[in-house]
Order: C-alpha cells, then sequence, then structure tokens
C-alpha cells in the first residue's frame, strides 16, 4: 500500500454525506453497509419495483449501485475537498439478478492523483445459501479539484 | 440492409409487452416514446428522486434507460419466440445529467443470430435549446430461444 | 462545432511526427492515410504474420490500429504541447478480420481539456466489394499537460 | 468449483497447438507459459519493435497478449470441438508499459456452455522489483460449436 491508499481525515464521514444526497440510493432501498479506505459495500433488498420482463433486478439498478459503490470506494481515497465523478464503466451481467438481497461491492484496482480504476461485484443472497456473483463492473472515476460548488 | 434487420410479426407488440413489464420503468418515469425495426426510443422526465449527489440524474438511471433502449432494439430484430438478455455493456457519461427530460435512444449496430450489438445515445433535453449529448453505450445482446417459459 | 474542435497550429504535423514514433506500426505495417481535426484513418494490408488461429487478423491487431486511430483523432485536438494517453478501451468483434486490407478510422465523440471520448470502426476491404465493419472501439484519452520530457 | 470448470481431455495440447497456429504470436514474441484449467499465462520481452511514441509497450500489443490469454483461458474449458471467439473486450492502462518483460494472465471468471467471461492482468517484470501491474481486461468469448472447419 503507498500513500494513495491512505484516505485524507474523516473519509467515512464524506462518503456517508455524499451517499445521503444520492436520492436515487433511497429511490431503490439501497443501504451504504461498509466503508473503508478504498473499498465501499452497498446493500438493497430486491423488490418488484426494481425489475425487468422476467422478475428479475433489472440490470441498471445493478449497474447503479455497482457505480455507486465503485464511485465511493474511489471517493474514499480523494483529498477532502475533492468530487467524484465517473467517467465510464464497463458491466458484465454474469447470471440473472434473482435473489432476496443483493450486495455491491466497489474496490479501488488503482488509486491515482487524477484517474482512479475501481472494480466492482455483485452479488445475489438467498437464505442460507452462498452469495452468488451475478455481475462485475470496470469503472473510471475522476478526482475533480478546485471546482466551485462542487463537492462530494 | 439484409434479412437480419427485416422484424418478425409484430415486433413493436412484443416491445411495448415486454416494456410493461419492466416494473422499473414504471418506477423511474420512463415512457417507450418510438419502436422502428433495430431503433428504439425512451423518454423520462428529470425527477429528484432519481439525482446523485450534485442533482444530476444518476449515471445509473442512464444506463438503465439506455439498457433497455439497446435491448429492445435488438429484441424488435428477434425471433417471436425469443427472448432478450443482455450481456454486457460499456457507458460514457459525456456530460452531467443536466435537463428537463432525457431521451434514450438505442439502435442496433450489428444484428445476429446469437449475438447483436446495439449502440446507445443519452440526450438532455432543456426547453428550446439543442438536445446535449450526455452518454453513450454500446451493448452486448444474446438471443434466447427455446428456453421454456422465458419470453419477451 | 465548439472551440474545442478547433485544432491547435499544425496538428497534421504533430500527428505524423509521433505516429511515425510508434515504431509498433511499422511491425504491423500501417500506414496513416488521412488526417483532419478530430478524424484519423490508419490502414494495414493483411499478412499472415498478424493472424490469430484461423487466418483472420487478430482482434488485438485490430485493437492496436483502432487504438492509434482515436488516440490521434483526440491528439488532433490537442494543444500543441500536450502529450495523448488511452485511459481505456473496448472493442466489439463484429465480424472476422477477413480481407486484403483494412480501413482504421477515429473520431472525436466529446472533445475535452482534459478527457477525451473517442468511437473507432474498422472495415474489411476486399476488392471490388462495400467496405465490411469488422470492429468498433469506444476509447477514453487523456489531454498530459506540462509533463517533462513527454510530448506527442 | 462445478462441472463447467473441469476440461475435457487434453485441454493443455489443444490450447499449444492452436496458440501455435496464431502466427501474431510468433511476430510479437510472445510465449505460452502456463496453461491450467481456466488459467493461462503468456509473456513476451520488451522490444522497440512493439512501442507506441514514448518508447512503452504499445496499448494494443498489451491488447493482443491479454486477448489471448483470456480467450485461450476460456477455450482451455471448452468441448474438445469447440472453437474460441471473443465477442469483445474492453482494457483499462493502469500505467506505462515500462519494463524487461511482461507477463499476462488471463483466467475465467464466469464459465458458461455458450458465453464465458474472463478477466486478465498485464505486468511489468523489471529486473528485481515486484511486478507492476500496468492493464487490466475483461473479455466475453463464445463458445463456437458445430461450425465446420472451424476449430481451436
Amino acid at each position: 500500500m503507498n500513500d494513495l491508499f491512505k484516505p485524507d481525515g474523516d473519509y467515512e464521514e464524506r462518503v456517508r454525506a455524499s451517499f445521503d444526497r444520492q436520492e436515487v440510493m433511497d429511490t431503490l432501498g439501497a443501504e451504504l453497509t461498509s466503508v473503508t479506505p478504498g473499498i465501499v459495500e452497498i446493500e438493497l433488498d430486491y423488490k418488484t419495483s426494481l425489475t425487468q420482463q422476467h422478475g428479475y433486478l433489472h440490470a441498471g439498478v445493478i449497474s447503479t449501485a455497482l457505480d455507486s459503490a465503485c464511485g465511493y470506494a474511489a471517493y474514499s481515497l480523494m483529498p477532502a475537498d475533492a468530487a467524484v465523478l465517473t467517467i465510464e464503466f464497463k458491466v458484465n451481467l454474469l447470471s440473472p439478478g434473482k435473489g432476496e438481497r443483493f450486495l455491491f461491492r466497489g474496490s479501488v484496482t488503482k488509486p491515482g492523483r487524477t484517474i482512479i480504476v475501481a472494480d466492482g461485484q455483485a452479488y445475489a443472497l438467498d437464505g442460507d445459501t452462498n452469495p452468488k456473483l451475478v455481475a462485475t463492473m470496470t469503472a473510471t472515476i475522476m478526482v475533480v479539484a478546485g471546482r466551485e460548488g462542487i463537492r462530494g
């Protein structure tokens, strides 16, 4: 671990405050369940209001939660006055989004001063069975510094 | 245009029926505004319930609508008894999701019997100004045939 | 077209000089056949030394030429003292790399001061038949300014 | 590990035979250094004939070797009579391709009967220092069965 993996001040408070401002997380019923330097987890319960045509969690909902998990994993390593901006991401849908609850983990693969790359995994949780990997994401995230009025 | 661009029977009815079963589209307030062979458009109004931390449309919401637009563009060219499955997609976020309303267009770039590739564009619409390109998607979609109980 | 599409000084000379320093282009037999602001074309002849196991052009060779085409399309719009850096790209392989000659076109979709997004198409050329689209790329490119000793 | 991770017969011989038919591997000086079920490694030495404009290994060369590593990782798990086809991949370039030698590892993340997803890492090796991660790939690969004359 090098310096770029060392968080600046109260990173958890900053991540939580920014997450709380993402109103779509509330719309999806998503909760921020873990924040450590460079790794963030989000969870949500299955709801029919989030489904695609076969009754599974829509790939876009999976992407929304993975994007926030990857973005906040990156943000947790940014300077306190920076803002986080996703430039692009790719998602592979490995299995149908079938489960009672879903866990989305984002982790920083490559920290950086301007560009951060994070990878994410989405797991379906179903009773006592093992978590099932349903999707992966690779996201490229930008550290936005010094833009008036843009923070978090 | 070759045979793979010729739709099978009442493609529009099939696309509309499947879209209506995607409950997340209702949650987002998304409407299916245009269905032609290989090209599908979806629109939605800006709502604070869909925002990220700076008050813009969340990249995941943009991806959700683009995924459905690309998926249905592909589905419009599939045999009547097939089901549509997104294997993977990549999204580039070009500008903040700032606007009154958003238009998502998916078009088939490469039709196929098993794999279809579609590209999508998301535009922000704001009063009388020109539509602004805010995101692009490339999606790889699979034609799922002959699976009991899976249609649409 | 806005200011970000206006090239700075002799962009063509800069692109050609940088391309000439890419020794791998020589190894592939690739030629820079067109340079206009935001659009660059590269061509190469089929050679068995560039093939995959079925005798077609290897997807990686297609990606190499597309990456250079997209990178130089972006570079053509950068300030004269900047350097070009590909952050990431995605390639979709639409048809086998079968042909006598191949054309790779990169065009800037979204110019920018720090991040530029370019899209590319690879075409197989075969005698008198129409060019066939064999692959597409989306590339995210960074404008690197003010780094000692890094130019082009 | 489930059945889809069990190789069919002499997978290593099949992978090596197919790799040997990829003439571009010879052009790059790439060697197949490890083949186990679902994981394949390729290595190559730095050569100026493979460089981009700053003298580093060209991103396209990195992609070529990663694509073969991921493709053969997938192929090692396919039925003996199948052929391997890359549908698409995404590469993130994390650090310049600077080193004496490079190692490319492809591993299957999700096996499947029709679609296999593999992830790859490229490392720069430089004397006694630790391997440095320079790029990652996610590749979507298709199992092509029953096509006359296409194998490997």
